[in-house]
């Protein structure tokens, strides 16, 4: 059978499109961008939770893959991710019970958590203790989580973290500890600062929690791994972290998710900012999702509705903006990047197109839309499309949200 | 083996879980209200797209069910819904494809959806024409849409109802007039007004549309359907629309969906509206839906952070509220109604909650979520937990999204 192709209406709209031949653009890009600046990249996983983009991240050269939840893990591990960085506190029962399970039947599995707390360090290791015969066989590799003031998970000052450091060493052989942990992208410029400031001191307290749990020899592994990084400030992380000097070995990891995909607000936003602080030295990176759907009616004027809602892409970060009209039974594609077409509203099942007059649309039409944010529309899918440069499908990406 | 139990752990968190006895209740309440009403009921399933629902739904008396996507109704007819309500136009040449083969295939299969321009109808009938005998071998049922100056699909005067109409009867035998058809929640009050002004002068013009389409006789069906009623107005639409008089018999038909498991924001204060409209002759629903997470970190003294976030609920209609509370290892459950816990933000994987110095909680320990729009938070889980009073699960509720 023919492969389907999108503009020719053969699958039921509206439709998650991932342009194959940007994101393997991407994919090559931010990989040899990594390498380049010898860091490890271990893209955060739950943007997508697509095992088809998994296995290109892993071929392309991804040290591993990261999660944040015990459901992701699962569907990694059913789908042979052999290295899980867990950007998360380890602390539910039955997430503890199958990463032990995983560790001890497959010996090739290696999985890294975090760890905030004195409360949960005891937490995990009397829960892997309580496991008997049942538990890993091995230390659970541990990182401390440094966090923000106000925000989210991690130690808030070095004392804090000596002391989970502490209680990860006395929880051996169940626990061992193997670097610091952070995310940079929860810092928010205050008071009207920089927000480059606020993040290299975040960075600055990330490395000192390294130095003094090095210091004080705390470190189980070799290697100290040192972490953070999203996918919009990892140039700042790069340049912290890598300068970070211990008694022992470090190694620098980024977990960026939407470098694959990219979008057309948050992260588009996020790349010119990258791309004027390093003077573009930051990889060139494009949109490669897309979310297409039909005209419905036209009910008035300068009103289009379309087949795809707030169930078909996220709004977090804004409502999608119209890239692209083909006319019902024709090949031509027209850019709507300056027609001046704006999304006004978008209900379950419906986006509410503010149009000019001479929109030019009609019903049954196909309108293409560009996301702001990957993470809150990857998620409204069971399948994408990845499709060639005329639309055909060259693969079903079914994801595991 | 014995059935997992949500207090003890037994299921990895976040979790979706639906409270059996309240979920019975609100079936049977809301079923017995419709038809003391002499109203039929055919809720809209978008809300659960949950299988295990639909059937009870049905099996307590509704009517049919109702659906907006194509993907939906191809789901719905996977597993048996043997009459669907399209509450959306009918465009899409796949889906035009796949309605008519079910039809076809299927003569106890009954199918109403909505038109709302004679462009709309004439590529409707065009598409189910060129199918040849790949068609339905029967008339579809079409109903005018009637809509809202400035909102979503629908006609906005009873003159283009008629064009429509008209041209639905010109698409014989392909075509077949069943009603008309409107979503009054969509009437926001106007510069100070009244909604429930707006509401009945929008359902008014539903009753316009009727009595212009049957004075030209161009209803098909022995009886019309009139429709309207989402699960916040839907007294008002029982008022106005059992009061229309046609020349033929009328049915009237309510499409709520959110009665089933109702909320703690949006359907809970439209719930206490409609009580307080109708004297409490509306039916006593209560809240079902709860989202479990586990306390991942106390990273500051009067902040929780839970391992549930957006990815987990909707913030559409508001931050879900704190129900309860459990103790790591305990049965007891306390209410967090009154005891001051706020959602302050959320992540996608975290919920970040603002409480009293005195909040009593730890890692480990349990919290329910109130979400405040089912819409958005059901939509967010491929599985939801059917549970008794103490929490067992009683049945595993897929979810086809």
């Amino acid at each position: 059978m023919e492969a389907p192709n999108i503009l020719r209406e053969d699958l039921p709209f509206p439709l998650g499109v991932l342009r194959a031949s940007v994101l393997e653009r991407n994919l090559t890009r931010f990989q040899q961008f990594s390498e380049a600046a010898g860091v490890l990249l271990c893209p955060h996983a739950k943007t997508t939770m697509a095992p088809a983009l998994f296995r290109r991240q892993l071929a392309a050269g991804s040290w591993g893959l990261t999660f944040a939840n015990g459901a992701q893990v699962r569907a990694a591990r059913a789908h042979g991710v052999p290295r899980i960085f867990y950007a998360n506190e380890l602390v539910g029962a039955a997430d503890i019970r199958f990463v032990a399970a995983e560790l001890r039947r497959d010996p090739e599995f290696e999985f890294y958590c975090l760890a905030d707390s004195v409360a949960g360090v005891r937490l995990l290791a009397e829960r892997i203790a309580a496991l008997g015969p049942e538990g890993p066989g091995r230390p659970v590799s541990v990182l401390v989580e440094g966090g923000l003031a106000g925000a989210r998970c991690g130690v808030r000052d070095v004392a804090t973290a000596v002391e989970v450091a502490e209680a990860i060493r006395a929880a051996a052989p169940h626990l061992a500890l193997a670097g610091v942990e952070g995310f940079e992208g929860l810092a928010r410029a205050r008071d009207g600062g920089d927000r480059e400031v606020i993040v290299r001191e975040f960075l600055a307290f990330l490395a000192a929690i390294a130095t003094a749990l090095d210091e004080r020899d705390l470190f189980d592994r070799p290697e100290v791994l040192l972490t953070a990084g999203g996918s919009a400030l990892f140039d700042l992380v790069i340049d912290v972290l890598t300068r970070t000097r211990l008694s022992r070995p470090t190694q620098v990891m980024l977990r960026s998710g939407c470098y694959l995909s990219e979008d057309w607000g948050l992260y588009r936003r996020a790349l010119a900012d990258l791309h004027q602080r390093t003077g573009s030295a930051a990889p060139d990176l494009e949109p490669a999702l897309e979310v297409w759907a039909q005209v419905l009616s036209v009910p008035e004027p300068g009103l289009l509705i379309l087949s795809a809602g707030r169930r078909d892409f996220g709004q977090d970060a804004g409502n999608p903006i119209a890239l692209t009209h083909v006319r019902r039974g024709a090949d031509e594609r027209r850019s709507l990047l300056d027609a001046g077409w704006t999304m006004a509203a978008a209900s379950d099942q419906h986006a509410h197109m503010a149009v000019p007059p001479d929109h030019g649309a009609a019903v049954g039409d196909l309108v293409a839309l560009g996301p702001s944010h990957p993470c809150t529309t990857f998620d409204k899918w069971r399948t994408l499309y990845l499709v060639d440069d005329d639309y055909t499908v060259t693969e079903e990406v079914p994801t595991f949200f």
